[in-house]
């Protein structure tokens, strides 16, 4: 997606360690108006899909999933990182490990929001070595529920995330892909789609 | 907000130790068409403040602030629980008290996205004893910008919150306000606003 390349060439900052910091328009400052651009991208490339939720991870794929929501006209679901005394019932579970961070999270979603009949689009921000992906497919295959897709920002195309989870027979979407950034000199080349 | 209210009364539970449930619909599974509602009447309410960004607090505040933005055209910034290794440079930090989950987070900004120049609306989902807007309010002050008022989904009107940050001189816009509720009949009683 050119205006979403265009942005993070301008606006994105290559770090050492395969870090790539966003957080000026996509997840700490949000440029809802991007969002939105991507919101139509996705229904356009998931317009065959009957899709009835979309499931997405705190904190930093939230604004994305709602405001790409409202070109589903469909709920948002997000996976809690923390046990909350709020959610009481049964819930399902999963650990994720996180890049960014460094640590594993226990991952949950209330029983009550995933069913069975459910067609489930994920959303998230980045896509890199794939663990909270697989999390939330784990968690809506425990629902019995359908994974009809994973809408990713963007996916940093050197790690394996997104070869893994194609290979699996899951339909990723991503609207930018990195294929190599450079911390030296700045430069990122994104795969041709 | 007539239709909030309805909803909450329609799919709202409420637990012992004031405790709401809205999980529904609020801040686990979301909304979106509700929250754009939601954004129409703060567009209303707040139609003669210059605001130049909404500053929410993660996780729950997310989704309702990237939609509530929309009507702003302003970009979101959400307040951080966790220094991540992917926010460099300085940040305005507060610690918040979190009623929900009763314990204490470290709240981070980054410096760079929060301006002197800025005219800034808080929105969150909940208000009761007020601990994460005083914190976000700490922050923008730090920063030297101006809070031009905070805008929020639910007030506890029995905590006290809501009115210490007017007796501040803070505009706060509630969509709905509890003045008491019931857990063993459910009811919930609404201020007239």
């Amino acid at each position: 997606m050119k205006i979403l390349e265009d942005r993070i060439r301008r606006d994105g900052v290559v770090k050492a360690g395969n870090v790539l910091k966003v957080d000026s328009f996509l997840n700490h400052q949000m440029d809802v108006e991007l969002f939105n651009e991507m919101g139509r991208e996705f229904k356009r490339l998931f317009a065959d899909r009957p899709i009835s939720k979309i499931l997405t991870i705190e904190a930093s794929g939230i604004g994305i999933a709602c405001i790409v929501a409202q070109h589903f006209h469909v709920p948002v679901v997000f996976a809690k990182k923390t046990q909350s005394i709020n959610i009481d019932g049964e819930v399902y579970s999963t650990k994720i490990e996180s890049f960014t961070h460094k640590r594993v999270y226990d991952v949950i979603v209330s029983k009550k929001y995933i069913a069975p009949g459910d067609h489930i689009l994920i959303i998230d921000d980045f896509l890199a070595n794939g663990c909270a992906v697989q999390g939330l497919i784990q968690m809506i295959h425990d629902a019995g529920a359908t994974v009809e897709g994973v809408g990713i920002a963007i996916e940093k195309g050197q790690q394996a995330g997104g070869s893994t989870l194609r290979s699996q027979g899951i339909r990723v979407e991503s609207l930018a892909i990195i294929d190599s950034m450079d911390d030296v000199t700045g430069e990122i080349v994104f795969r041709q789609q």
